[in-house]
């Protein structure tokens, strides 16, 4: 029983990594697709992003009937292409879960004139939500969406674990009485009532776990982040020039502004993504790393573990 | 002058080559992307269907500025969600000339749906075309448009080189008197009067060469082909199934219908493509070269030169 409770919690912790399926700009290159983040969870896997070619991009990483929910930052083509191949893989699949897909205000439209563009034979429903500046709790974690500055509805999104309860203190727990079937009451009761008095969990459990926080901002020209998302443990940002000069007036981020950004929100990683094929990655994780100490270019199939 | 016709037409018999960029059934494996063949010309480039992820299936084979027409058979997924990412990607590149799009009734629908999808940004004119049971001339080749059975409407392709006049015979000319600029006159008038008297094209060149002719069947149940598309050098003919038994109801052919296909119409070769996953290639090689003496199961990136 006390195995359980602890191997369950394991899971829940060790189970959460994210895989960048595609890190590419724009177009896709023989070495990077275009965007697409899964972070897999233990009971799911949220998918942020969709570009064209990412199912393909999964085949050996990802459990594709695990996905539940896609959250799609905005609708240039390398975002969004991928959706509509994924969804007739998932039918072929005979998939019967429904499907939530989240997006900026507009997404309905978009994605119905995508799915009647041909025979889909979705076999499950796909539920579209518009989102723009709002908090989504899904019980377990919540989304917190902000809006970003792309030059059409864009947003980013920010995946947001609620604290954890702290492990059991077995020989706390015993020294108060709790053994046996007793776990799993407190587990779902909170407290219990013996002879020698009330046990609430909280006496016999460590300190709360803080919940993991992963900011990803699709595509944006710098802008300042709202509190809510401070101090995450990750910082995906993109990162599509190198400096100003090539970034011109277009509505994109280079590596200093991706790091000023970090340095800002206090985050405890950074991961650029969004690589433009002229630089020469080398060179961009130079200069990220000497203007932010825990930088990483980010490369397709690259995966942290948290 | 003689050694340029000579290499124009050289270069005109050489340069036809076919790729095979996708030839996975219905869903992309890690061996198959999804449909897409490559017909490279001297002058352009045609595609037949344009699944997802073919653009980039095409960046180590293929100049996609060349691409000039796109052929689809039907709108199921797995043959034409190429198209938008493709498209967005030659405006980036920063295309203006304008490109053809071929398909079967309802094209111009399913297109305008998913131009409509996304912020597409394109720079040049996409002109749609709905065909179904015709030919379409295009100058130096036409192409034969068959429709097929596949639940949907869905049409076949055959390609279809005009004939071209024989080589020079460079000894029998300079007998006749042919020399220097006469070549081009000839070429360009098809006779010349000399002081010895007229001499017609035909008099100084060898026999006229045949026009390749290359059928594509896109999905279907096997059906009559018209007498146009007899003896073809090649037929590309799905194989979705290895036999009837696991054909079942499907609007699909099987590795024999294929071969009963090519002989029917007297194929000089036959390419099975739309490789189901379940089955090992060799097998269907096996039992396709049984079949038919010059049947070749395709894979990713199998070239014909013609």
């Amino acid at each position: 029983m006390v195995a359980d409770i602890l191997i369950n919690t394991m899971e829940k912790i060790l189970n959460m990594k994210i895989t960048f399926l595609g890190t590419g700009s724009s177009r896709p290159t023989v070495e990077r697709s275009v965007s697409c983040i899964a972070l897999t969870l233990a009971q799911e896997v949220l998918l942020f992003d969709c570009g064209e070619g990412s199912q393909r991009q999964m085949l050996r990483t990802i459990r594709q009937s695990r996905i539940k929910k896609i959250f799609i930052t905005h609708f240039h083509g390398d975002h969004y292409l991928g959706i509509p191949g994924l969804l007739m893989t998932l039918a072929l699949n005979r998939r019967e879960a429904p499907l939530d897909i989240y997006g900026p205000p507009g997404s309905v439209r978009m994605l119905k004139h995508i799915f009647a563009s041909g025979y889909m034979g979705l076999t499950y429903d796909i539920r579209i939500h518009e989102v723009e500046d709002e908090v989504v709790d899904f019980g377990d974690y919540s989304v917190i969406v902000f809006p970003v500055e792309h030059g059409i509805p864009a947003v980013g999104y920010c995946y947001c674990e609620h604290d954890r309860r702290g492990r059991f203190d077995i020989q706390k727990a015993e020294k108060l009485g709790i053994r046996g079937s007793l776990f799993k009451q407190l587990e779902k009761e909170g407290e219990v009532t013996l002879s020698s008095g009330k046990v609430c969990i909280e006496d016999v459990t460590g300190p709360a776990e803080k919940g993991k926080k992963i900011v990803y901002t699709g595509d944006t020209r710098p802008i300042d982040f709202p509190e809510s998302l401070r101090a995450p443990d990750i910082l995906i940002h993109e990162a599509t020039f190198i400096d100003d000069a090539d970034r011109g007036d277009t509505f994109h981020s280079t590596v200093p502004d991706a790091c000023k950004a970090a340095k800002a929100i206090d985050a405890g990683m950074l991961i650029l993504t969004h690589i433009n094929i002229r630089y020469d990655p080398d060179k961009l994780q130079h200069l990220a790393s000497s203007l932010f100490a825990h930088a990483m270019v980010a490369y397709d199939y690259y995966e942290v573990v948290l």
